[in-house]
């Protein structure tokens, strides 16, 4: 496992082949990691929305201002890019638009070594080796990559898909919460803890809180059910539990793809593992390192000649 | 009820205090009308989205672009909006800040008399009578007035609300055709029916299909549901039940305020009809004019000092 900065040692570093930049670009914020050959992290950096699905142009400035802020942490001038080898993953590059755009960006590093957000995702978490990954965060999706072989599943974007995710949690809360206060559901525990985490008064009001927001917005209500599931509220539980099932079908279908390891990530994974079934959460193992740092050993896999990523989206 | 253009009868028209045009802003367009005293159409026009919630600039726009075209179908000159009061219904005026938008607005008319699209849409339903509608267009809505009292039911916007509507079929469709393609819902006659649709091959365009999309997008889609219904297709039928339901527990909510006549209106209503309850269906009147004469109804009564327009959003 990576620990530590540890760049007080190494402090006028230049430019050097096996220097190696991991990024991973998320819908909120770019993370950048700048790793030596030996696993020893030398700078980090953090910059705004890095999905090139919702902004290619603010994507790929928040990949160089992330990029740049690492070289500095790590005492090195950003002019150096040009001599660095960058290994991304991004949403959204599994589609060959997205995945083309970024090929065509005029970047400023040595090279880029492109892949989807899962796979670094599961590189990370599986300290480069094989590995499955369930994503539960603002979205969720499930990924597997064994013996070269790539199976997505899920991960089907805001409000149609994404099942079990922060956004869908909040989106469902949201939905029982306007039908319970119009008298078309039960009453229910969802209502008064959502409206006071608003601050709001009543019905309308959240209506207009929540009118055209985005993922994001409802992903910070989906809190709101784990408590009142907490307090045994009946709506809340039926919300857990189907979304929480959809998560335990996943893993076990995922299992299926025979992964030496399986992590379950992402800001819900610890409120989801209670409602998983016993079989699944004697499966799950503790990611051993970050999105970032499986980005780096997609890289190092990639200079190797060890990787194509080929992706292949399996219904099982 | 109200038939016909029959300017031919009355070319050179000046202003006159007694003519009234009437106009509903809807989200994809804005139809206004101007009539006589005694009923008779003298012009028509269409513009633009008329829906101060996604965009007032363009909402102030088409209300006026449409009124232009409706005087100068009765032979008027644009000169003369001056002098014509105005009774126009827009969606999310029931909400202060929209109202307040709109009546700041340094407008062409005479006067404006605002109300919400519900008021006018039962106003025009009921030939300026009390009554209730149900709306089920894109979006969904339960309005009644009676007595002077109006209630609100549902049409909480999309995806969070607007149940039973042809946005919510949609996106109840596109969700389950996506979760059967994975293997996480039986197989479905609808995947074949939207995939054949939108001219798509597999998940992963349908993915890529409907992201971000707005609800206009996704209530073209609720028609699959219907076809795949009629074709006793098992997860089409489930969600025809649950919207239907929906849309039947609001008839008979608003049953409870006595209106004299309830109607149901929207691009929907037909799909629904044979699908609501036995009572429900019975209670049904045909709605007897547009919205847009439903404005002028609402305008008249106002010049008469007959309605302040008390909103509240009773729960039931």
């Amino acid at each position: 496992m990576v620990t530590g900065i540890k760049n007080t040692v190494r402090k006028n570093l230049t430019s050097d082949d096996s220097l190696i930049l991991g990024i991973d670009g998320g819908g909120t914020k770019c993370k950048a990691v700048l790793m030596s050959p030996d696993n020893v992290v030398l700078g980090e950096g953090t910059a705004g929305p890095g999905n090139p699905v919702y902004g290619l142009e603010q994507a790929k400035e928040s990949i160089k201002s992330s990029a740049i802020m690492a070289l500095q942490q790590a005492g090195m001038s950003p002019r150096e890019l040009v001599n660095i080898t960058l290994g991304v993953g991004l949403a959204g590059v599994n589609l060959p638009k997205h995945y083309d755009n970024i090929m065509n960006w005029q970047h400023p590093f040595k090279q880029i070594f492109l892949a989807t957000d899962l796979l670094i995702a599961s590189l990370g978490a599986h300290d480069g080796g094989d590995g499955a990954v369930i994503v539960s965060g603002t979205g969720s999706c499930g990924f597997s990559y064994v013996n070269q072989k790539s199976t997505i599943l899920g991960g089907h974007g805001f409000p149609q898909g994404d099942k079990g995710s922060g956004a869908w949690f909040g989106l469902k809360a949201a939905e029982l919460v306007l039908l319970s206060l119009d008298g078309f559901a039960k009453p229910t525990q969802l209502a008064e803890i959502m409206l006071a985490q608003l601050n709001l008064k009543n019905s309308a009001e959240l209506t207009e809180k929540v009118a055209g927001k985005p993922a994001s917005f409802f992903a910070q209500l989906a809190n709101c059910v784990f408590v009142a599931a907490d307090a045994k509220d009946e709506l809340a539980l039926s919300i857990v539990k189907e979304g929480a099932d959809y998560i335990n079908t996943m893993a076990e279908k995922l299992m299926n793809t025979h992964p030496p390891r399986m992590s379950l990530i992402g800001g819900l994974g610890r409120s989801l593992f209670p409602h998983l079934g016993r079989r699944v959460q004697h499966t799950l193992s503790a990611p051993l390192s970050s999105p970032e740092v499986g980005a780096v050993y997609f890289a190092r896999q990639n200079i190797n000649g060890f990787i194509p990523e080929k992706l292949v989206s399996i219904v099982t």
